[in-house]
């Protein structure tokens, strides 16, 4: 069977081309999108398929990592429109068909490092990040 | 050899612990930690030995999620203090000797979702969070 990291190098491939049919079959009929900072679930594929679809802008997607065995894996990506980047930080469960069928997701924001630190810590400019 | 997920689940045991001598065995010794979101980076063993026993705060952490394979693993865990909580994404490479050897980890905030996909979408309560 595909490993938990190729389903989800395949699902990003899927998503970065808009192939939504091809996207489609990697998922479980019953998959829940889950994100937590909104408190927000998408439940079936139809609706995924619909929000993935329908989300607005002309975004496009890098992989930077990948782990996981079994049913489970992690990704990070790194979203871009324009000159504007932002990661997004997924883990994915399969189910025992090896689909996927549970999804959450997290896009985190820059903020300003909390006083007390500077002692330990070593600042990049921004665009300047470590390939990660 | 301990698998990478082993470890990190040992890392995480020993950080809620206080026990920052099994913690720092668990470090290769030019151990990177990586906060892409402030653009921080914290480079070598004692230096974040010494960022993790100074951080401030009564703080708890409960991991959610570890996957992972070969040198690699990410985790999910949920870092609280008093009613406060907040999620704690982390990627793990290990070196061939099977030592943290760099960490990148993100720190997601909540936010309001954007406007338009109210009929794709349920929210669930504050704190009501299905487990994850």
């Amino acid at each position: 069977m595909t490993s938990a990291e190729d389903t989800v190098l395949a699902y990003w491939d899927a998503c970065e081309a808009r192939d939504w049919p091809r996207f489609g079959t990697l998922l479980a009929d019953d998959v829940v999108y889950h994100l937590p900072q909104t408190r927000e679930l998408i439940e079936g594929r139809d609706a995924y398929l619909r929000f993935n679809q329908e989300y607005p802008g002309d975004w496009h997607l890098r992989v930077t990592r990948v782990t996981g065995s079994g049913g489970h894996a992690a990704s990070s990506a790194t979203f871009s429109v324009g000159d504007e980047q932002q990661p997004a930080l997924t883990f994915f469960d399969l189910d025992d068909a090896g689909r996927i069928a549970r999804i959450t997701e997290f896009w985190p924001e820059p903020y300003d490092p909390p006083p007390g630190r500077e002692h330990l810590v070593t600042r990049y400019a921004p665009g300047a990040a470590p390939i990660d």
